[in-house]
C-alpha cells in the first residue's frame, strides 16, 4: 500500500472495516498471508463498485475498504480468490478478526496547503 | 494500545473512521503527537457513549473508534484537550487526514478456538 488516503465521493457510500490479530504462525505462512493480501488488494481494485482502500498492518491489521453499495461488497465476499483467502485466513493465518459493515453519512477532508 | 480487537455490541452502532498522514515533523513534535494520541484515547476511553477503538500507525495511520450514538461523537468532538488537539494535528502534525462516520449495520467475529 502508499500512503495516499483514499479517494472518496460524497456520501453515502459504504465502508467495511476489517480488523484482524494474525495467530502464532510460521514465516513461511506469514509470507503466504502477505503474498496474498496483495493478490486481493489488486482484485477488489478491479471490482465493479470498488472506491478504494486504506491498510495498515502492526501486531493489529485494520484495513477499510469503501465501496458504492452492499451489492458490491456482497460480491466481493463471493470472489472465488476471495473465498479461498477467507478459507485459508480462518484455518491458517488469523487468531482473531472483526468485519463491520457501515454506510458512511459524514466524511471531512484535512490536507495541508504547503505539502 | 494493546492487541485486542474492540469488543462491540450487535449493531446497529457507530464508527468513526480517521486515517492520516504525518507531515514532515521533528522527533520532538513526534513526541508531542504520541503523547496526545495517548492522553486522548484515555479521554475517549471515559465519554459517555464510547465503546472502544482500534489504532495503527505506519506511515499511514488508521483510528477506527466505535461509538453508540452520533451525539456522543458530537460531543467528543467538542471535548476541550480533544479540540485542542484537533488545532495542534492541523497546524504541526498532520499532512492530511479524513474522517468518515459510519453506521455499523453488520459484524461479523472469527475466533479461532484453539488460541
Amino acid at each position: 500500500m502508499n500512503v495516499e488516503l483514499a479517494n472518496t465521493p460524497e456520501p453515502p457510500y459504504y465502508v467495511v472495516v476489517f480488523t484482524s490479530v494474525l495467530g502464532n504462525i510460521s514465516d513461511q505462512e506469514l509470507l503466504k498471508y502477505t503474498q496474498m493480501s496483495n493478490i486481493l488488494v489488486e482484485l477488489a481494485s478491479k471490482e465493479t463498485g470498488f472506491i478504494g482502500m486504506e491498510s495498515v498492518r502492526n501486531e493489529l491489521g485494520i484495513t477499510v475498504s469503501y465501496w458504492e453499495s452492499l451489492e458490491s461488497i456482497r460480491k466481493w465476499k463471493s470472489n472465488v480468490v476471495h473465498a479461498k483467502a477467507q478459507r485459508l485466513g480462518e484455518t491458517k493465518w488469523y487468531g482473531t478478526y472483526k468485519i463491520r459493515i457501515a454506510k458512511v453519512d459524514k466524511e471531512i477532508t484535512f490536507s495541508r496547503n504547503h505539502l
